[in-house]
């Protein structure tokens, strides 16, 4: 019998499709052919500096300067950004009906890692932690900037996944507008808040902290599929401490939280043989001061199955694999 | 310089990417080689009909019996079903929290034409108004189940849009739930009603016909680029006359739509050399009854562009085709 779950969060319904069930190990990717560890012709390997815009940020070796070899992680404008940092936030009317305004923002790209054919599944532990201090640098850096409304965080991981680039790298858009999509997920937790006095994405981590969906779970963190996940092998990683925002993550947890984003990326990386991925770190607008009723949190979707006509026209998604047995799944896949 | 555009209608903004921005002809899908007309082992094709549960509906020729051959259009459930039609609507409780029921639904497929390699871009005339008929009674049957809350028709058009049977169908899908998405485009316009007095959708195709972005313009319909289109080629299909739902389209208006989407899916056929789409038809949920501020209308997405990480995180999307082009070049593509 398929089963219709709903997210309590952000009030989806998602349709657990039984009758169309797959077992997990039908998901693996198939084999690719090995990449060389560097490339003449990419533009994020050492060496091809000049092929970005200047550099923004980067962890360094000391004594090594901008822009030339020597960095470990490198955070640039896009040379072909969606949105760019000069024009006017202000709404302009065209024929007095449609509003428009200029597309103001910013578009960076986190280069990962100087290796050009690993991916955080596979880079040194130290290497993924300095990603997400990297993050945390950056969103507070763009948060100075009062245009900005919301940041945002993400990484596209292979060709599925709507990257062109395979060297390892993550994204940071910073918009001049809250979007819908984001002031629904606020609405929504602040309804659950007013009517429970708690925050629901505390008391979803300590319904799932209970029960089988859990992956991975350290002092300040946990892994788990959630009980409405959209998709096989979605993934939700949220930290313990309640911060609406990615911002407020201190230097330590970085550390910790890369820990858990390597072992629950590596753990797709060995159990699907490296499937194209998404993830989003979601946070609060970002003017917004700390929200009692908003947790930030990563959103993990393996792209292994497609989005077709029914989800785009109800934004219900059919989900093949029933979240409990890909959590087991992806539980018992050991990762070193 | 880039621009964010807002639909009036549902609020959400777009991201139009001039600094990434394509010429229509670069989208143009790669030649496929032909499919036969029939196929031993399709179990939409003529011949085949035990291959598929029994049907449920069919325009057949004079004197044919029911799930032999003979028929032109035939509705029957789908063999593989996301939603089944027994269980219990009942909203239950998992740990008392998670909110979970029953996969109960309704999940048919339209066979659109007995021919195995035509589709709706290519069949008769004739062909096509009978398949926007079936639509309706289908509709009609399934909205008198009262467990039902929203009906769902919609089409996946090649392998990129998520369909695994090349021979040409759509499908309707019945939900025991309203979902969110459907609440939020109706909650919008609601809204603007309350503002204006007047419906939203049709102070859209009134503005839209003012302008450039119109395709095709008939008596009771026009095809349209939206100005804040999501994605290349995005177009809408408008009734002018305002009714909230699909049941209420016309018999003899459902020829004339046939004629617009023919025409409409020809010009994507014969100008991007068939593209993957999906085309979704949106109405308000199925026991409201006729509303004034919503208005039922088909959204048509050929697949041309990935959803990647952005658009995941924050429902914002990027369009690298300026709409007033896209729009250009579907109304200057010629079909006969």
């Amino acid at each position: 019998m398929p089963q219709l779950r709903q997210n309590p969060a952000t009030k989806e319904w998602v349709i657990i499709a039984t009758e169309r069930s797959k077992r997990p190990e039908e998901f693996k990717a198939p084999e690719e052919k090995e990449t060389p560890s560097a490339l003449k012709t990419c533009p994020f390997c050492p060496g091809n500096e000049s092929l970005t815009p200047g550099e923004l940020f980067a962890f360094r070796d000391y004594g090594t300067k901008p822009d030339s070899k020597g960095w470990r992680i490198r955070v640039v404008a896009n040379k072909f950004p969606a949105l760019i940092p000069t024009g006017n936030i202000k709404r302009m009317q065209f024929e007095e009906f449609f509003r428009y305004m200029d597309g103001v923002g910013s578009h960076e790209i986190v280069i990962e890692s100087p290796d050009h054919n690993r991916s955080i599944a596979t880079l040194d532990q130290k290497q993924v932690e300095e990603i997400f201090l990297a993050y945390k640098e950056r969103y507070s850096s763009l948060k100075k900037d009062p245009r900005y409304e919301m940041i945002l965080i993400f990484k596209n991981h292979g060709r599925e996944a709507g990257t062109s680039i395979s060297h390892s790298h993550s994204q940071i858009v910073a918009t001049p507008i809250t979007p819908n999509h984001i002031r629904h997920y606020v609405e929504e937790a602040m309804r659950y808040f007013d009517d429970n006095g708690e925050c629901v994405y505390c008391n979803i981590l300590k319904t799932e902290l209970a029960n089988e969906r859990v992956i991975l779970e350290t002092d300040n963190f946990a892994a788990y599929v959630p009980f409405a996940a959209r998709s096989p092998f979605e993934i939700w990683v949220q930290p313990k401490k309640h911060y609406s925002s990615y911002e407020r993550i201190s230097a330590m947890d970085t550390k910790e939280l890369g820990f858990v984003m390597r072992q629950t990326l590596g753990k797709l990386y060995k159990g699907l043989k490296d499937p194209a991925y998404n993830f989003m770190i979601l946070s609060a607008p970002c003017h917004e001061e700390e929200l009692e009723y908003f947790h930030w949190h990563i959103q993990i979707v393996p792209r292994v199955a497609s989005v077709a006509g029914f989800e785009m026209g109800s934004g219900i998604y059919i989900n093949t694999v029933i979240p409990e047995e890909a959590a087991k799944f992806l539980r018992e896949t050991k990762v070193e």
